[in-house]
């Protein structure tokens, strides 16, 4: 049976990829791609260890801890380079991965306090 | 900028990738794993077609609509298969790729009305 | 039992993957980014397009035909923008998009003529 | 520019990501299929993230080694799974893990040496 936390923490990973696929799109779109460059970047790794985690967990691996370090991991960098554009999109996707890497902490956290 | 409609869409997506990934995992736990194979397998296509759209939707790929119409199809298989079986996690992921056909029809019905 | 035809498009479907997603990468490090970001957005759907329908082809899916026939679609679409470019890593990328293409096309038409 | 080591990598990889589906499927068609949930259950895990290391190394990611590593422990406890089992499907699929395993650990070695 899955708990609200994780019920939770599933829909705010898959948030987090669309807000990193969609901030890569329209970074595409800016008039000064050039310095979009490492937020395009990062916004692909995130979006796609995201949604190895939030597979990991609906599926109950044994593996879900790892991987959700490292998807910690990524959502910050993502964050952090995020954070420094004014853009909409960037502005969004910011707050998405901060948002993940507080749920995913959670999670852990809820982890290892019931083992 | 992104309508209602997709952000709805984008979660409902996501909801149904979970339930197959929930329930193939369950399914492998039941005492008739025999009886549930074509079930695992309709679970792992489905949750892989439904990730692939919604990262067509979130990236507004111009791919998105034949992808979709993919999608649509292995949903329903998925369904008609889940819904054969009185297991809780068939019954919730018949039901979350109902919702599933649902939205994505509704989605390419809109995209029809406005171009 | 898997034929040599099925391993030879599994191996041409990822080489076609890795040329997507390094040039993508390679892209993004160009001088006129501008001008590559048709190139960009084909590259990620053309890599997860792929990566989907060679997960279909290995698992033995019954909807890999359909798949791969919106394989083919978007790694014609990738070549052409790729093919415009002097970029060794695009004119690598529509390389490999062609035998991608042709690879799929073969493997369909194999599957026609067996059943 | 991609070195020999790296194409090698991306290939073994690639193979360990069939090799494993391939007997995913298998195992849900052999006759005792309860023998083969445990082995089930790694392929998905390991197809799943040796399909985002392969990605992440393409793409010449700075969190490539990271995933590496995950990617390393799963394709090792997938090794230890199917060579418990004497099917064609299973055993090849410890091969592939097992070249893996080496090819990506060799990746890694590669890597801290010249840095």
């Amino acid at each position: 049976m899955k708990s609200e936390k994780t019920n939770n923490l599933e829909h705010i990973l898959i948030k987090c990829i669309t807000a990193c696929e969609t901030c890569a799109t329209l970074c595409l779109q800016e008039d000064h791609v050039k310095m979009m460059v490492k937020c395009i970047q990062l916004d692909r790794d995130c979006a796609d260890i995201c949604a190895l985690t939030s597979r990991f967990v609906a599926r109950n691996s044994p593996h879900a801890q790892h991987v959700m370090r490292e998807c910690i991991e990524i959502c910050q960098a993502c964050h952090d380079e995020c954070a420094k554009h004014e853009h909409d999109h960037c502005q969004k996707c910011a707050e998405a991965c901060q948002e993940c890497v507080d749920a995913c902490k959670d999670w852990l956290a809820s982890k290892t306090t019931t083992m």
